[in-house]
């Protein structure tokens, strides 16, 4: 691969972490509104949705300052998103589904995986826990939404894989990065390879083995 | 203002930490009591009230010690109060109704976002950051209680300006900070104007714009 | 007490810590299983119930890095049992009851109070917030297991004591460290004293004196 390849890869890579953070936002949004919640409500179940996989990641890999301070732009985003989705939603009479939620939330499960993966083997954990706070950070802001929401979280009783593949990408990007890959390129491939495989997941209606408990 | 107001305005301050304290501690004994809880359960509930706020922003802002061990009598303050609430409940028969629980949230409220954006401030956030620091003191004890309580918490269905209040009134502890005000008096001033403004938004029954999903 | 005593009560504590650990787990892959979530689900759960108390622990003391961090090996364990229940629940129709979750509970409650209680003490926090930390380490793994699984806690609304237990004998503890025990006897006492008292009151149906809010 040429430099100007990888340069372009690494200048993706702040618009992956947007993309992500207004993926799941969106995600908050649509779950506050099905809630009924009052506009405030909504607005603090996208950010739980948008903020809490990072913040969570930063917390458990002890990095500071959290990512929301290191872009303070994030905020000001989310914040305008929630804004513009009560006018939308206002206007065009947004049907809000279960089925619309899940694409916003495949493509924030794979980008925030990939940087949580990434980030957590830099400060130098095991692969397996580097791995598994990536999962952590895909999937803890739809766990808080859900929890604020008083549901059971989604991912948690979905029988369709999510978390899981997080958990297989992220041994996907454990094995680029320990072939030398570059963390750009590696960071893309992992956040397209969980991202399109929900996107098939839900798509071939794949399901999990079921958990049978009496039979 | 001469140095003697200002002495007295500084004077003032713990005891504005204490009353909002002991304030989101009744609001979880309260909402422990109406869903039966046991009595350790009021207690752990009443202490995720008067402590999830402050905890929460030390984490956010990294501030140690956590301000429950800076101030180790706040703690024996709030079992002391569990135990005199168990005694005082169970003499006088109190009704334990949704009104009652609205007086002491408002004046935590505006004591916990006042000295979350105050101390969030000092750790050079931006201002934005601050105000939101200062909302989620003075909202997620609440948040936490109303969680654990299986609730969808009470602050992001109600309809009635609440966290909105606190949100405004950190712009104005923002305003002073910027103008150069004393911080004790800024601090007082911006917690007046956050649980005055709630207690009126309950007695005039203001509302949030709806957030209409469907039409 | 001779050395050789000591030394085989020492040899214990990372047995304690196993034990612990594998007890939470096995109440959240209980609770998951009887909430029907999926296998994904019912490993967060499982984690969550197994590194959720020594997780807040260990932010709430400020101690780095997180006990999973320096026990990798425990999340294999976690892991691996997750996925031997599954098949051992396949195979054996175990009913999952409320009766089977409460003895790995207590004994887990035994063993991570002692060991909160232990490790606040020694980072200078006064007795009280000592045994509370004790308290929550051995009671939150439960909590964040049933707010996750969307039910008031368990140990919030059981009338039974419970986290009582866990505070009178994290006070135990405290006296024997006050009177110069060695930390491993202290340890392994206090979690025989909560553990067997927590059996005991189950065994015995001790309750709580009844909250009484209207009469």
């Amino acid at each position: 691969m040429t430099p100007d390849t990888l340069t372009a890869v690494s200048a993706l890579l702040p618009w992956i972490e947007i993309a992500a953070t207004v993926a799941f936002a969106v995600s908050g949004v649509m779950e506050g509104a099905r809630k009924r919640l009052d506009a405030i409500g909504v607005g603090a179940v996208a950010c739980l949705a948008a903020f809490g996989g990072g913040t969570l990641r930063d917390l458990l890999i002890d990095q500071r300052p959290f990512f929301w301070a290191r872009h303070p732009e994030y905020v000001w985003l989310v914040l305008a998103l929630v804004v513009a989705a009560m006018l939308f939603l206002r206007l065009r009479h947004l049907p809000v589904t279960e089925r619309a939620m899940r694409v916003p939330d495949a493509l924030g499960l794979g980008l925030f995986a990939a940087t949580g993966v990434s980030q957590a083997l830099a400060t130098g954990l095991s692969p397996l826990l580097a791995v598994l706070i990536g999962v952590i950070t895909g999937v803890f802001g739809g766990v808080l939404r859900d929890i604020a929401c008083n549901e059971i979280p989604y991912t948690f009783r979905d029988h369709r894989p999510y978390a899981l593949l997080a958990f297989v990408g992220g041994w996907a990007y454990v094995a680029m990065d320990a072939l030398g890959a570059h963390p750009a390129l590696a960071l893309l491939l992992t956040a397209g390879l969980i991202a399109g495989s929900r996107l098939l997941a839900v798509w071939l209606d794949w399901r999990l083995p079921a958990w049978r408990v009496d039979g």
